[in-house]
């Protein structure tokens, strides 16, 4: 089995995606929200590019996240933080979440054998699924506008990491992902200070945010694409 | 001044190239080649793409040099190891070198203000050279197949830490190949031979090759682009 790290979406078509399970990453802070809303007892989410799209959801009874640099868009039930997905909102819900780069490694996914959904809230869990699958593993970093980011990039090292013993052969993003994480490893919130969107994200005033997705095995819900939405892995 | 790495040339339509300065990096052979041939006399260097491009120069008294599964091609000068570019052969020669992933990163560059050629080889120089310029600085890793390899990621970063005092801004990959090439650089060999493409090059009987393609600061010359041939920056 091979374990292998797409740095940005851009770079998808290189890869052979209809072997592979692919689990998409966008650690600050989509995936992070979907792993953590799923776990809290939403029904389903779904992903969409733009506000637009999601404001298309308003009539059918879903709850609608959307923000605007870092503020909810006006008439929506929240925002992409992580903790507005708590049980009492959106238990037996299904939520329509914005998220640009997100849905764009989503769509870009759609051959593979499976699309799942990765953070570091589910790390153990989804490495430990993932080896029970004995399948061919793609790791796709959501990345920031198709470029690399170290948040996601470091995830992906993580999940290498666990895959490790599970006899996977890693490719040389694999190992470049592994060596960043176990840099990182002691003090990910202090590594990923140094980062643009890290910085970026600051200025909107979400350090709480920020803080909280790199927070280790919290939930063991795994997300997974079935059609437009996803739900949880039975 | 921004330090930018762009890990792939498919990523290369992402970057700003008209208002920077790239340095081409493919560390396993080309750039280490061109570096040498440059420094040790050569008129000019012709990067092309496939064996055939190279044969067309067969009349102009060009000197030839083309691999295929790492034996010279018959009828060609030498292939593509740097051990090919001493004084004694290119000296005042022009050689036509094919290159698939060199050939490929400068050809994406094109729009750049200045294309210069990177490798171990040159390291110094051509950091000072860059930070003298107070342009902004592209480094794009020619890759494999158009995916992310270390050798160059790890060029990369030993170029942005050099280039560090300068008071250059580093882009997420940037910090990334910085701290992966802090990682390896007390024992690069060591370092490289885990990935997969030192993998592919040893099978070709090419070690020497590989471990001389790793040492530091042993030319001066910069290579850079000037219509379709790499000559010497003056």
């Amino acid at each position: 089995m091979n374990v292998e790290v797409c740095l940005t979406p851009a770079l998808l078509p290189l890869y052979d995606i209809e072997n592979s399970i692919v689990v998409v990453i966008d650690i600050f802070r989509a995936t992070s929200s979907i792993c953590y809303g799923i776990e809290n007892g939403a029904d389903a989410i779904i992903p969409v590019s733009h506000v637009e799209e999601c404001a298309a959801y308003q009539v059918s009874g879903c709850l609608l996240a959307a923000e605007r640099d870092g503020k909810v868009v006006e008439g929506f039930d929240f925002g992409n933080s992580p903790f507005s997905y708590v049980a009492e909102k959106v238990q037996g819900k299904t939520i329509v979440l914005t998220t640009t780069n997100g849905t764009h490694a989503i769509q870009l996914s759609r051959s593979a054998k499976q699309i799942l959904i990765g953070s570091f809230f589910n790390l153990t869990a989804l490495a430990d699924y993932l080896a029970s699958t004995s399948q061919n593993v793609l790791l796709v970093c959501a990345g920031w506008k198709n470029k690399f980011n170290l948040e996601d990039t470091i995830f992906a090292g993580a999940m290498v990491n666990k895959l490790r013993p599970a006899a996977y052969t890693p490719d040389d993003s694999s190992i470049a992902a592994e060596d960043l994480y176990l840099l990182a490893k002691d003090d990910l919130r202090g590594y990923l200070k140094k980062t643009s969107h890290s910085e970026r994200l600051m200025k909107l005033g979400i350090e709480a945010d920020i803080s909280f997705c790199l927070n280790t095995d919290i939930t063991t819900a795994i997300p997974v694409l079935d059609g437009d939405k996803l739900i949880k892995l039975k």
